[in-house]
This record gives C-alpha cells, sequence and structure tokens, in this order.
C-alpha cells in the first residue's frame, strides 16, 4: 500500500491499520444496505440490528483514530505515509458519520412503521438513491484500497447524482404533502431519510477526496470538479 | 499553550498554527451572526455577503491543514503537542462545516426573501437556536483558546438544548402545515435552515470533545454525558 519504508514493521503498521478501515468501511456499507432494506419491508426487526451495531462502529473509529496517533508518535512518517496516516483519521470520521446516518434512516422507518401512516408517500427517488449511496461508498472504500485516483475522481462526479435525485424528492414531496396535508407529518420523516441518503453521498465524496491527496499529495477539498479530476489524472 | 518543548521555534509554530484557527473560528461566527441578521431581516445584500466570504474559510482550512502536516512531519511531536495538531487538523473541519452551513442558510434565506412567501411561519424558535448556536460556538472556541476541559463538557451539555429547540420547531411547523398547505413551500426551507443551526451546535460540541482529547489525552467521542464530564473535571 506504499513506498519503500526504513522498516518492514512500519509497513506491517500501516497494512494493519488500512485493513481495519476496509473492515469499518464493510460495517458501515452493511448498516446502510440494512437500513435500506428495514425501509422498504417496514421492517422493525431489522432497524433494531441496525440501531445495535451503531455503537461497534463507535469504537473502531476511535481504536483506529488511536492507531493512527500512535503510528505517527512511534515511526515519525513523513511524505506519503503521514499522509497516508491522516487522511486515515479523517477517512474513520467520515465513515463513522455516514454509520451515523443509517442509524437515524433506522431510527426514523421505526418511528414510521409504529405510527402506521406509512405507505402514504411514493419514495421510488429514496430507494434509488439509497442504493446509489450504498454503491459509492462502497466504491470509495474499493479506491482507497487500491488508492485508485481515476476512481476517485469518477466518485466525486457522481455524488452529483444523489444530490439531484435528493432535490427531486423534495419537489415532489412538495406536491404530495400540499395535495393531502394528512402526509405531512409521514412527508417530513422521509425527508430526513432522504436528507441522511444525501449527507452518506458527501461523505463518500470527502473519502474519495481523500485519496487523491494520500496519492498526489495535493488537497483537493472544495476545488471543482474539473480542476481535482486534472489533479487525479496527473 | 503547551507544556515545555525541545525549541522555542516549536512553540512560535504552535502558538501561530492556534491563532490561525481563533481567527478562522471567529470568521465562522461571524459568518453565522450575518446569516441570522440575513434571515431575520429578509436581507438579500447581507445573505450574498455571507455567500461570498464562503470561499475564504476553504482556503483557511487548507492552509491550517497543511502547516499541521508540516509540523508533523518537520517537529514529530509526541504526547500533548500531537493530539494539539491531530485536533486542530479536525477542529477546522468542524470550522469550515459549520461556516457550510451559514453559506446554506443565507441561500435558504435568498429563496425565500425572492419567493416573497416568507413572512407565513413564526421562526420564534430559528432564531432562538440561531443565537444559541453562534453563543456556543463562540465559547469553544474561548475554550480552545485556554483549553478549558471544565468549558469544554459545559458545551457538550448545552449543545442538547439546541437540538430540543430543533425537534419543538419541527412539531411546531408541522402544525402549521396542515393548518395552511401554503405554507408548506416555505416551511421546508425554514426546516432546512433550522437543521443547518443543529448542525452548527454539532460542531461546537465537537470541537468541545477534542479540547477534552487534547488536555485528558482521552477520546470522549460518543462516551455518555456523564463519562465526558467525570473525564473533563478529573
Amino acid at each position: 500500500m506504499s513506498d519503500k519504508h526504513m522498516s518492514s514493521q512500519f509497513d506491517a503498521d500501516l497494512n494493519l491499520v488500512s485493513s481495519k478501515v476496509l473492515e469499518m468501511g464493510g460495517l458501515v456499507e452493511a448498516q446502510i444496505t440494512r437500513a435500506m432494506h428495514a425501509l422498504n419491508d417496514f421492517d422493525i426487526e431489522i432497524a433494531d440490528q441496525v440501531i445495535a451495531a451503531e455503537e461497534t462502529l463507535n469504537t473502531m473509529e476511535i481504536t483506529i483514530d488511536e492507531e493512527c496517533s500512535n503510528i505517527i508518535a512511534r515511526r515519525q512518517p513523513a511524505a506519503r505515509d503521514l499522509r497516508l496516516l491522516l487522511a486515515i483519521s479523517k477517512t474513520i470520521t467520515n465513515l463513522e458519520r455516514a454509520g451515523d446516518e443509517a442509524d437515524k434512516i433506522a431510527k426514523r422507518v421505526k418511528r414510521l412503521a409504529e405510527d402506521g401512516s406509512s405507505r402514504t408517500v411514493n419514495i421510488a427517488e429514496i430507494k434509488l438513491s439509497g442504493e446509489m449511496a450504498a454503491t459509492i461508498l462502497r466504491r470509495a472504500l474499493d479506491a482507497f484500497a487500491r488508492l485508485d485516483t481515476v476512481a476517485a475522481a469518477q466518485i466525486v462526479r457522481d455524488d452529483k447524482a444523489i444530490d439531484e435525485e435528493f432535490r427531486a424528492f423534495v419537489r415532489k414531496l412538495v406536491t404530495y404533502m400540499m395535495e393531502d396535508p394528512r402526509t405531512i407529518s409521514a412527508g417530513l420523516e422521509y425527508l430526513f431519510i432522504a436528507k441522511a441518503i444525501e449527507r452518506i453521498g458527501d461523505h463518500a465524496k470527502n473519502i474519495a477526496e481523500f485519496i487523491i491527496y494520500i496519492v498526489k499529495g495535493t488537497d483537493v477539498r472544495h476545488k471543482s470538479r474539473d480542476a481535482l479530476e486534472r489533479e487525479a489524472l496527473s
């Protein structure tokens, strides 16, 4: 995963911490998929599973972060190795937040299912964007594992589609609510679910930007999509 | 701001980067206050000022982050100095995000003002929570400047009040919208404004947690309020 180091123990440290990031990412991805499954079937049991697993992600974030700072203190890395460790520290924050969003979705699904007002709104856009968000996160983790900047640039581009799906859903929701004000309460629950999915896409995009930073040494956050792409392909 | 170091140049580096964090924080605070001012008066000009200043915060985040990694690579700090630098790197992400939320508020204020549908909803809770969010962020920055863990613990506690204000507003909004469906479109704009303010409170809370991490060396993220307080006061 990295260039030549002074010690192979250092390589082993970096590989171990990287593999933990991927493990954490796999769990977040599973949480999102389960939350969308719970939404689809109004399955309270699955929603409860998502909520119960949230704690594990919190612990993983803290453990990995501690290992990153231990490695920095012990090995005093520079250049790309230091960038990798700093980027991991931020990547796991994004992963934990994406997991938080899955937890929020699960909680709202429970509320909707318990209220029984659950089937009043057509949520095709939410389901679609939920799948897109899970996919984009998986691709971000794959790109991280291979430090693939080309894939990372494409992820930043694709996050735009999730944002557009979100806006389309909000517009549709306004129409629904105006036509039948009884849908308002459930509609707002769905709005927050859609917002949570949009946030997951943002976290995947952030992770993709860190990949470019690790490999190229350029911080591409806040850059235009075109500038970012030039950097990734350079 | 820190214990004994090998070199006073190192102290100077740390002080400089810390002062830049406070400068950035001051700008974020001003952005929030201006965004709330724009909301209060439906002042498009002030909203535009907020939107124009957003770019500066992006640049500040990237510059400070670069300085942090440069100092780590050059000085190879350990213990509290390393924690300070790692915490600064995460603090500025939270500051930048809080600034993003001010930008989002300004954009929605513009849309509301341009639609003319602006005065249909009583937004007392939003104004109150906006003031609370600006205050809590200022207190987080003060606590950071003094590395005051007791103040930090109180900030984490007080963020709860902002969250409660947000939930109260959502409940009120549902009633409004059901009584008069013509308020739905504007209502959703206000909902996102309220959500943005709630997020600003979360960012201030995150910054407060990093202060405890710097001083005590314990990562208190995801801990219960009571456990966090014990840590801060220990």
